[in-house]
């Protein structure tokens, strides 16, 4: 499969608290991983953005999308 | 500060691809992280996640805040 | 109204699973529908997407806005 | 592949738009689809909504992730 | 019409950028305005949030979505 | 701290709803506040979008992230 999205992060599950209808999911990600960001051109210019510099990556959970084999 | 989200994952710019309006920014990331995604409980189920299954972590690009310090 | 999305389908509501602070709705689309997406231009170089390829449209609930007319 | 996702649906490729960075990617739905939608349980009492009643499904095109078999 | 969404913002249109598949919209927001999130319990335990806390509510632009009246 | 974010509005707390696993945040916005929108420019030529417009804002919950001064 391929999918429609730049980042792909292999992770392995920790943790599963299930609620009434939604549950959250923790996960450890061990192997290293690319990521990658699209915002507007206006937002690099902002954070002053250049190769080489050290940024935090905030993605809220319901953006992450777990995909498991069948 | 703190952010209201369960993913802050540290990442090294490798690269900017500039456009009109959106930009492509590329992060590598080696630190181990770790990871949350919130799903239906139903999707739980669906997927029979359990604690120790590998998954992949797919998240669009467009959803990745990088937050750099002033 | 016009609203400044790409994806306006027609649905009719199945069920309600009311939860605490979220809640699960499901609808049926029979009308045949058009939908959009907007990807990385890599993405669909990647995919190798082409006119007359049939894929699975991803879309987590959360994303899913529904209207209704008051 | 099982997805954390409510929303799977099938489409062909219609026609595809490149951009400098982001691409528009258009699909036709030709197969009955199912969707759901996760609100605040306060949007559903707000909206009154109803086993029967016909919404419009509003979906922003960044959030339609296309996956596609290799 | 009504909508599920927790927030509807009444703003005027105050710059237009357009780009070949993107554009990027700025408003002005005048009204005073009540503004909603959803976030996990755990977040709101980590951030020890409380009635009167002042906080920034940081929200990317491509989750904004206009609705105009036709 | 610099975000990649257009939107960056400050909100006091109004009300905390806590759920087992979301939980809603209310906010009051009384500073006059600028908001920008991402959108395709298809959409803003359908919406026949131009300076001076009066629109509503339409944001679902789980797209606002609240930051708070640690």
């Amino acid at each position: 499969m391929k999918y429609g999205a730049r980042n792909n992060i292999v992770g392995t599950v920790k943790s599963i608290q299930r609620g009434d209808i939604m549950s959250l999911v923790k996960f450890e990600v061990t192997v290293p991983a690319k990521m990658a960001s699209v915002i507007t051109t206006e937002s690099v210019d902002d954070l002053k953005l250049k190769v080489g510099d050290t940024v935090q990556l905030v993605v809220k959970a319901v953006h992450v999308l777990p995909v498991k084999e069948a």
